[in-house]
C-alpha cells in the first residue's frame, strides 16, 4: 500500500496546514507556466520580431496574475462574509426556530443510519450546547468550513506572484534572441522541462502517481501551445 | 431576512444542481473576459495595428481556454481516481482493521460533542452495515463526495467555451477598427458593461448584493487592464 496515502489523522492536518501555501503556488504556477508559454509560442508563428512577444508576454503576465490574485482575494472575502451571515442565521434559528433545527439534526442522524432511539439522545445531547450545536450544523449540514481571516491576502498574494514567477519562465528566452523562431525553440524546451518537473512534483504532493501526472500537465501546456500556435497562423494569414 | 438564503432544502439541492453548469459559466467567462481584455489593452499601448492584438487575442483566448478546460478535465479525472481509490482502501480497513475504524468513527461522535455512552452506541449501529458505514468514512472522516463521472467532460467544455465567449467580448472591437486606440475606447466601454453586468447576474446567483458584486467584477477587469497597459508601455519604451 502507498506509505503515502496513508491517513494519520494528525499527520494529515498538519500536512494540510503547511500544504496550503503549496496549494497556491501551484495554483498560480500552473496558469503561470501554461498560458504565457502558448501566447508567445502562439505569437512566434505569426510575428516578426521578439520584441512584440515580449510585450505581448509581459502585459498577458500582468492581466492575469490580476484576475488571478485579486481574483482570489475578493472570493476569499465573500467566503468570509458569508459564513458569518450563516453562523448569524444558525444562531437565531437555534434560538427561535428550535423545533425545525431539532428535526434537521434528526434528520442528519438518520441520513448516516442510526436507529431512531439514537437519533433522538444524539441530537438531545448535541443540542444542549448551544455553541457546540451551531458548530455542528455549520459544518455538517451546511458543509462550511471557519475560514482563516488572513488566508484570503496570503492567498492572493501567493497565487499572483506564482504566476509572475511562472510566467518569466517561457517568455525569456524572448528576451535574449532576436528571431521569434528562435526564441520558440528554447521557449518550448524550457517550459515543457520545467511543466514536467512542476507536474512531478504536484502530482507527488496530491497522491497521484508522479509520472504520469507529470506528464498529463507537460501535455496540457504542449497542446494549448499547439492551438495559440495554430489559431494565430491562421489569422496571420 | 434574506429570502434568497433561507435554507429549505430540497430547493437548496434542487438549486445546486441546476447551477452546476452557471457555475462553469461563471469561471470560464469571468476570466474569459477578464485577461483577454486586459492583454488587448495592454497592446492597445504599445503596438500601431489592429492586426497583431487580433491575432496576440486570439491566441491567449486558445491557450487561456485550453488550460482552463482542459486543466479543469483532467483535474476531474484525477478527482475521479482519488475517490475510487479511497473508497477502496476504507473497503479494505473496515475489513482488515477494523479496531482502528472502529476508533475513528467513535472519534468522529467524540468531536461533534456525543457522551461515551452514544459514542459506543452510535459506532456500533453504524459499523452494522458495511456500505453504510464506509459511506459515512468517505463523507465525514475523509469529507469525499462521490464525483459525477459525466462531470468532468461536460464541466471542461463549459468553461472552455465560455472563456471563448468571454474573450471575443473585449477583442471584436478591434477586428472592426484600424486605430488600437479607438479599438481600446470601444473594449473599454463594452467590456466594463459587460463586466458589470455579469458580475451583478454572478453575485445574484451566489447571494452577494449584487450592485457591490458587480462593482468588484468590474473593478478586477479595470485593475488588470490598466496593469497591463502600464507594463505594456514600460517595455515598449
Amino acid at each position: 500500500m502507498d506509505a503515502h496515502l496513508h491517513h494519520d489523522h494528525d499527520h494529515k492536518e498538519e500536512h494540510l496546514k503547511s500544504s496550503d501555501v503549496l496549494r497556491d503556488v501551484v495554483i498560480g504556477m500552473s496558469d503561470g507556466l501554461t498560458v504565457p508559454f502558448a501566447l508567445a509560442a502562439g505569437l512566434s508563428g505569426a510575428v516578426d520580431s521578439t520584441n512584440i512577444i515580449v510585450i505581448a508576454g509581459i502585459a498577458e503576465i500582468a492581466a492575469g496574475s490580476i484576475a488571478m490574485g485579486l481574483g482570489g482575494y475578493l472570493a476569499g472575502k465573500t467566503e468570509q462574509d458569508h459564513y458569518s451571515s450563516e453562523l448569524k442565521r444558525e444562531y437565531y434559528e437555534v434560538d427561535n426556530l428550535r423545533h425545525r433545527e431539532i428535526e434537521e439534526t434528526k434528520e442528519f442522524f438518520k441520513n448516516i443510519g442510526l436507529s431512531e432511539d439514537l437519533q433522538n439522545k444524539a441530537t438531545e445531547e448535541i443540542a444542549k450546547d448551544k455553541k457546540q450545536w451551531v458548530e455542528f450544523m455549520m459544518k455538517y449540514e451546511l458543509g462550511l468550513e471557519k475560514p482563516d481571516p488572513r488566508r484570503a491576502t496570503k492567498s492572493a498574494l501567493n497565487i499572483g506572484l506564482s504566476y509572475v514567477v511562472g510566467g518569466l519562465v517561457p517568455l525569456s528566452p524572448y528576451f535574449f534572441v532576436d528571431s521569434p523562431t528562435e526564441g520558440l525553440r528554447i521557449s518550448v524546451a524550457v517550459t515543457l522541462l520545467c511543466l514536467f518537473v512542476f507536474g512531478w512534483f504536484k502530482s507527488k504532493m496530491t497522491g497521484i502517481q508522479p509520472w504520469w501526472g507529470a506528464l498529463k500537465v507537460m501535455l496540457i501546456g504542449a497542446v494549448a501551445a499547439a492551438a495559440a500556435f495554430g489559431v494565430a497562423k491562421l489569422f496571420e494569414g
